[in-house]
């Protein structure tokens, strides 16, 4: 489908870091599969900026940390924000790697960075005071116990006879601390990749306003993809994921994909509980805010695998006004 | 001393690993320190980009994941490509936030950003054939033996009784990958900060040129501080280390401290052994490299503490045409 002449539409791409597989091995190749799928959203005419998840890569070098500072008195204890900004250098390579290679054997011109970034949330945001996203290994309840006591700022969670779990808050972004970096490259011709992870959390210092600490929180990484699809004067807003639709009845005989919707009835949906609290529902909330935040503007939620079908309409489910 | 009007001077400065401290703490802690100093050459009128080490930091990052892949299966080894990706991120986060504080509250309308690095070197490398690049942690005879019968490509040494070691090679920068992100930010009053611990050391595909893989190699960071410094354009290299000064007859009664001296005379001194191997020789070299590189480029060698001072010639060594 040829693109209209004029400006190109940008698109912010999020992509799970499901999809990112669990060692360096798998990364480099999921990153090398899913590459021309990423590059052609540019054959159809759209500058692209790319975001990512780091669940499963932020609990892994949070567990060697953690298991590592217990067996060598050397290793230092690594909290979330600086675990966060490890995991950004670590995937922002392999995907800067990856894209780069199949780049260039394509012939464009354009060229990758990975921007390390912060995004500040409110202190007083409610989730801190209910913190709810669970992170890290299971423990035994002396295991937490034990943590409590060393940091009593943490907080702790029995998971359905699991054992526990560290809990932390997951805040609503606020603001872009690198946005200017990232709008400058962008405006030069390049694939951004940056607030990898939903970004680093940072709130401002009490006293010192100009001063951010990092926070051990998690920003949902499709919220933090909002905005940066709104900073970035984005078009659309991409959201990939392992399957190629949003559906209702979802796992019943009556399951209904979702090809096209509006934000009222997405929010009618979401308001009912028919999308994974954990899963679809924040894709869902993201959409529904980014497709209210200017006219004209859409979101897609689809399968990584089928990236430039699913711009093009073949695939996905387009959420608009 | 003012500058005189027109375009102001490009500094590169490269401060060492060692001085950013060996827990996350320590490093934000250092970096408030020493955030003034780095600074104050914006207030002499120049544009920074910085560069810096990572050994003290890519050894942490190692070592936790080498203790905790052993303790549990589910955490992959990491190699030192991966571990260097993760150290520009974790030292690139605590930069950016140090010197965004300060920069905000000196009234500086400037930006900061890293760029996550990767620098290609030549698989032909001489330094391949010969690594002696020790990293890691000491280990056993046995412990060596095995890592290498898992890996046979690892290489290890004796390290002076002290047990063995793995040694890698330490190859010449030859391309910023990068580069045009770095430049980009720069013509656009960011304070970039690349290149970090080296570089990620890559080299490209033996059959296909436009891919690259990482290897494990450590770049020497004054030497990619020089290479940077040149794609920059810069005017000044500025390296930063404990000393306030370079030294002939380091430690010995005759000890004499060097204000200024010629590429020449800074070479003559380092074929004589003048110079520390691993600590002082490779800064020298970097520095007579970049000042024979084009006409009216200075190389200054001085204290992190007296940035502003060094710059302006009260303190340090020049080392010029």
């Amino acid at each position: 489908m040829p693109k209209p002449l004029g400006k190109p539409d940008r698109v912010v791409v999020a992509l799970g870091g499901n999809a990112l597989g669990d060692t360096p091995e798998e990364q480099i190749e999921r990153i090398r599969e899913s590459a021309p799928s990423l590059l052609g959203l540019i054959e159809l005419g759209n500058e692209i900026i790319i975001t990512h998840g780091n669940g499963p890569q932020v609990g892994m070098i949070q567990k060697a940390f953690s298991i590592a500072s217990k067996e060598d008195e050397k290793v230092p204890a690594m909290d979330l924000p600086e675990c966060g900004a490890m995991s950004q250098g670590y995937i922002g390579y392999h995907l800067q790697q990856g894209i780069g290679a199949e780049m260039h054997k394509t012939h464009k011109h354009w060229h990758v960075a990975t921007v390390v970034t912060q995004i500040e949330v409110d202190a007083d945001d409610p989730s801190f005071q209910n913190p709810s996203k669970p992170i890290g290994a299971f423990m035994t309840k002396e295991e937490a116990e034990a943590a409590k006591a060393k940091d009593p700022s943490m907080q702790f969670v029995e998971d359905s006879g699991r054992g526990y779990r560290r809990v932390v808050a997951s805040p609503v972004p606020k603001k872009i601390v690198e946005a200017s970096s990232i709008l400058n490259l962008l405006d030069n011709e390049f694939i951004v990749i940056a607030c990898g992870g939903g970004g680093i959390p940072v709130v401002r210092d009490e006293d010192d306003h100009e001063t951010y600490h990092g926070i051990p929180a998690v920003i949902d990484k499709d919220m933090a993809g909002e905005l940066l699809a709104e900073d970035c004067d984005a078009e659309v807003l991409f959201l990939l994921t392992a399957v190629e639709h949003v559906a209702i009845n979802f796992g019943k005989p009556n399951q209904e994909e979702l090809d096209d919707i509006t934000a009222d009835e997405a929010e009618r949906l979401a308001d009912e509980g028919q999308f994974g609290k954990g899963s679809m529902e924040p894709k869902v909330r993201a959409a529904i805010k980014f497709v209210r935040s200017r006219p004209n503007r859409v979101c897609i939620i689809g399968s990584l695998d089928k990236a430039p079908e699913t711009m093009s309409g073949e695939s996905g489910t387009r959420i608009h006004n």
